[in-house]
């Protein structure tokens, strides 16, 4: 198995960032453990650390939308990676959007420029 | 300014995902600290937090690939944002390719993908 530098990050835990294999669009950036980085190598699914849940954490496993993993790059340091996915259900974001970076800095605002593909009392109830 | 949620980075540090603005690759991820990004605000010029040397950082200091930021975008959780570049001089990396991720995972091996731009011993010094 590919070894990253888990010794880099604080309490083990390094950033992967997902970016969507077609539209090229980054769609968020959570944190992996070792055992996450295994899950997701062994499995082809996007697994994190939950650092609000403190628990593995099966990307899609209470909305259903599963990354799909694609190809896994490795930066430099062997401390980032970058999974490109095909994104089930259209949205990574938990708040409904494709990607969670659904705003834009526009002088000093805030500017909405994401897509709403769902509503999250829909998916996650209320 | 906007403001970010520092509060939640560990020692106040949030990543910051730097995305090449036409090609769309990930060129590399840092970290950016309340003064790194006002600096980045304010110059237009993509700046970090060194883990490393423990310092503010304009990137392309010593080696004058300066990231020229052309759009900001902001997660929904307010932790983690994404700068969309003009990368001077053709290289991110420090180890002179285009992207740090210059690494692809191919089995249980790491292959490289990238193309390098400069040979560090001659930006950096020996």
């Amino acid at each position: 198995m590919i070894e990253l530098d888990f010794a880099k990050g604080e309490h083990g835990l390094l950033p992967a960032i997902v970016q969507d294999s077609k539209s090229r669009d980054i769609l968020m950036l959570a944190y992996i453990n070792h055992e996450a980085w295994k899950k997701t190598l062994s499995t082809g699914k996007a697994h994190f650390w939950s650092r609000s849940r403190n628990k593995i954490w099966l990307k899609g496993e209470s909305s259903g939308h599963v990354q799909l993993v694609k190809e896994i790059f490795v930066d430099c340091d062997q401390d980032t990676v970058v999974f490109t996915v095909e994104q089930l259900g259209g949205a990574a974001c938990h708040k409904g959007y494709r990607s969670c970076f659904f705003r834009k800095v526009d002088k000093d605002e805030l500017r909405l420029i994401g897509e709403k593909i769902f509503n999250p009392e829909d998916v996650y109830g209320k």
